[in-house]
């Protein structure tokens, strides 16, 4: 063979083309110098018996330490112990038994990507400004994968919410200038993973394939190349990660192999979606069991995170993606309903790989203790979580919601929003969790506040003001409209992202007023908060609301940032030193937004359903 | 001078009554044998200048260790150590100076009251139930007290509801038969102390003599004979103790010591009445600061726990009240408002001198985290309380009012009240906690149903079958009616205390039938609840509610008892399968109020707005 063919050979050999038989590997590679030097490697042949093969590697620095068999013969796992200095580069690893032909697994050692903790790996603080996106409905940078034949899903059609858009990764990459100039620092997407399930898609939870990245987004280079262009941006990259669940489609379900790696019914049953029974001291075992092991949607299969081979599996698959792509940090869905002690290893392990890194959970419960227990708090209970943050659903739910939609009570409006933040007691560090207005399973802000434009700017102003890491939903700040139910009414497509739109968020052609105005508002407060040391690392003081009124401070050696906020229907006058701790030493207060200046001797106006933010002088 | 004038003359020499600047002593004696043997004696001589005079003591045991004095010379303190042995008797005390009339101190120590923790300070638990009571407007057994001259206030109209109305302790003594049949186990009452004001003087906390039980209530007398009418039924006695203020009328008030004892303002501040500033990481100083340190009302001085004297004063003043009249409870009032580190030391200092007492607040706040700061709970915060329990005002608010009231909802109805125990993770032990339909500062439950005698009913179920102590207020048992503001419409005079009462209630002469019909159903389950293991020390169990059907059990080894609130508008159809760890094992349930009996092999039908209390054989 000359060497041109032979090379061409050797690669077709290692990406599996020319064996139709060669066995799926998971996960797809690894790398020398992990931390997580010991590997479950999980084989899997769709079309062969590996009973009876044992494996032999050739590769300096790699051993097999154990080997695992399922009561399905096409499965096998091997427990690989990669030495320090192992040389990265393929490893060949060889399966044969007496009379029969030996299996060739195509693996490798990759070297690591570098710059973990300051290129990836890097964490997002309440310095950050997250953007959250669906990919799907961002922008179509690449019409071409709009549809990939073989794959169970072939609709493409905008105007139904629940078929494919055509929205992509590269998309995403095209527009990192617009996110940035909203002062955005970092970009969440929903899941990238595969979803290759013949309908409902668009959302990416129902992951078919822990290792690569839905082609119809871009497949996995696309997804590297938003990474490194973010980073080139100094900007980071968010993961969705789910613990919880997988896609009906998934290889561990078509082919399962034992029946131990999902939770099993006799019938259908799902989860009551009640976290209570995970901390009630009153609990029946039978409704703790139904939360954890019931099914979140009867077309993603729950999890068995007690079974020591699909946790391996779904740990590794975690720091994979993250090594693979560079993600900075992560967001846990349905983090209440996976199994608690194993979301714990699994955020451990991460941890352990990516000290700087930021793990935050979806936690969509109504309580501030019920939120608290599912990350890290000042609870002295049996279970301990080790999350570091939540999504902030209180400071929503009971926060900015109420404060902009509710009369004022004892506990109510803006009554509300002060005592959410006063239980920040609960938490071990409550600047850690996401703040949102809105997302992808939630009413958009401008339909919450009754379509009042001033109140969407207001909530804005709270959002990149407040304690904690901000995160806004795309488009929201154009005043996209929708409300949650169905889920597909608040996953429109971001004006512009199409060739056609007649709108374009990302060049302003063919906005409103109203919108362009929130842009502004968007653009201003998150381009401040970039150089703003009392919004990106300062305290927070909060005082009692009186009446409609409640003001709160960010505040730091430097900088004090006071931001004050009028619920009620008429003008309050307050004068500055109702806030003797924070306004003490000031002269002036300058309007972040409008440029007025204040003498902080004397009152304040706060116009009717108003906010003002004002740097104190 | 014969024997009988010289016994005469001692007797009122001793009594103060031949020396009108016999200067007042607090406490007004104190005990040998106490745990507390020092005691800081408070000396106060309205006419006369004690500055200059030396104390000397001439009782075996007894020391003084210190001698204080003030700015106001009428006061001093002597800091008195009572050895173990020191014999009870009179404790001669002789202030002396040069050239000035020595001045003889009436002081001492009796013998303790006998029984500690069995007799008397026993403490109540889940066994016990609670009967809330006010003395004026109880029953009134001492026409003579009605008006006593010297008093400030000289009001006597039953139908002003700020007036007196005459009801005394021996109103009280007279008609334990009536709270016994109810399966009444303690009687709390509000504070007894005198309260020599003006106005307002009907519910007793604005204290002006902490040593003195108010005389139109019947005096010291008539509450010590009530107490031991009390432990001679095997009932028990609850006080009602205020930490946080006293009455502008009080001595400390009228001729303070110095300006220290009370908290002082440039001008009348109020506190805010917001908790929160006590937790949270945010409060400013200034907020916190008004919280504790406001007054609570214009009337009622706030009290500076922080001078080490008036701490003294008052925690010194519990332990007398306690020994005294053989209190076996402390409802703590206000608790939220006064200095925490003080309560905790008053707390303790009352355990130490009695370990079995229990000892629970007024902790009025709207969020199970708020509410369990305040008492043990598992936080690791920097404050820790140390009260074993609270009035669990949460379980009302976000628990048998809403379950009551509201449409079910994810978070609303039933499952509020299945959320809010949910949320007893947050206590050290919850079940330590005092349940309540409603009290002295609430509707009456019966207006807060909508007057539906059915859902009356059902609270009262609630009530005395949920974890915890249940509390019941006066007269509600009969279906009174009324709303909290103004707070005097929930105080109400409980017919048959007074002659000539149209109705009543004791001998059950002119109820109508669905008063009749509430009482026997509060006496049947109060009866039922003192053989009831189940219910009395019994664990519990709750299901996440379906629809709006919510099941509880309490259980041990002896006893099953199954709990089951319909809250629809039509019939529930309930297989007992449904709560299999409960309901295994029993073939039968008793329906506890019908006789009737089920299956537990079938379904169970619940009335739509019904509730069943089913003993499981």
């Amino acid at each position: 063979m000359n060497r041109p063919i032979l090379l061409l050979l050797l690669l077709c050999l290692r990406t599996g083309l020319l064996s139709a038989q060669a066995p799926d590997l998971y996960p797809a590679h690894w790398w020398s110098g992990m931390t997580m030097n010991r590997v479950q490697l999980l084989v899997h042949d769709k079309g062969r018996d590996l009973s009876g093969l044992q494996p032999s590697v050739a590769h300096p620095g790699v051993r097999v330490l154990k080997i695992h068999r399922f009561s399905n013969p096409r499965y096998l796992a091997l427990d690989l112990a990669i030495a320090p200095g192992a040389r990265p580069g393929h490893v060949p690893i060889t399966l044969r038994g007496a009379g029969k032909t030996p299996v060739q697994l195509q693996w490798m050692l990759k070297e690591r990507r570098p710059g973990r903790g300051t290129r990836f790996a890097q964490g997002i603080t309440p310095s950050d400004f997250v953007y959250l996106a669906i990919a799907d409905r961002f922008a179509n940078g690449d019409p071409s994968n709009d549809r990939v034949p073989g794959l169970r899903e072939q609709t493409l059609n905008r105007d139904s919410m629940y078929h494919r858009h055509g929205g992509d990764l590269q998309g995403i990459s095209k527009n990192l200038g617009y996110l940035e100039s909203l002062g955005v620092t970092a970009l969440w997407l929903l899941p990238v993973l595969e979803n290759d399930r013949p309908a409902r898609t668009e959302h990416g939870y129902a992951i078919t394939n822990h290792f690569r990245v839905d082609p119809r987004l871009g497949g996995d280079a696309a997804y590297r190349e938003l990474s490194d262009a973010l980073h080139a941006r100094g900007m980071k990259l968010v993961m969705d990660a789910v613990y919880n669940h997988t896609g009906l489609q998934h290889h561990l379900e078509l082919d399962p192999p034992d029946s131990t790696w999902m939770h099993r019914w006799p019938r259908y049953t799902q989860t009551t979606y009640r976290e209570q029974t995970l901390f009630d001291p009153y609990a029946a075992p039978s409704d703790t069991k139904r939360m954890s092991d019931g099914w979140f949607d009867d077309g993603m299969p729950d999890i068995n995170h007690h079974n020591p081979h699909m946790a391996a599996y779904l740990i590794q698959s975690m720091i994979w993606q993250i090594e693979e792509f560079g993600v900075d940090a992560v967001r846990i869905d349905t983090y209440t309903y996976s199994d608690l002690d194993f979301s714990n290893r699994c955020n451990a392990a991460i941890l352990a790989e990516y000290p700087r890194i930021h793990l935050f959970g979806e936690t969509r419960v109504f309580g501030s203790a019920n939120q608290a227990y599912f990350n890290r708090n000042v609870f002295t209970t049996k279970y301990k979580s080790n999350l570091p943050g939540s999504v902030d659903f209180q400071l929503l739910y009971f926060g900015i919601r109420p404060a902009l939609t509710q009369a004022t009570g004892w506990m109510e409006g803006v009554n509300s929003l002060y005592n959410t933040l006063a239980n920040d007691f609960l938490n071990q560090d409550a600047t850690r969790n996401v703040l949102l207005l809105d997302n992808h399973d939630e009413p958009r802000f401008l339909s919450v506040v009754g379509e009042d434009w001033e109140k969407l700017k207001i909530g804005y102003t709270w959002l990149l003001t407040c304690r904690g890491i901000p995160q806004a939903y795309y488009g929201s700040e154009i005043g996209m409209r929708g409300v949650a139910h169905p889920d597909g009414l608040v996953r429109a497509d971001m004006p512009g992202g199409w060739p056609g739109d007649a709108v374009n968020a990302f060049t302003g052609a063919g906005l409103g007023q109203k919108e362009k105005e929130v842009l502004d508002h968007v653009r201003k407060l998150g381009t401040y908060r970039k150089t703003s040391s009392a919004l990106q690392t300062g305290r927070l003081m909060q005082y009692v609301p009186v009446g409609n009124v409640y003001a709160y401070f960010r505040y730091d050696q430097r900088q004090t940032v006071m931001c004050i906020l009028n619920a009620g229907a008429t003008a309050a006058a307050v004068p500055f030193s109702r806030f003797p701790e924070r306004t003490a030493g000031f002269t002036q207060a300058r309007d972040v937004l409008s440029g007025s200046t204040y003498a902080t001797s004397g009152t304040l106006t706060v116009p009717p359903m108003g906010m003002l933010v004002l740097e104190l002088k």
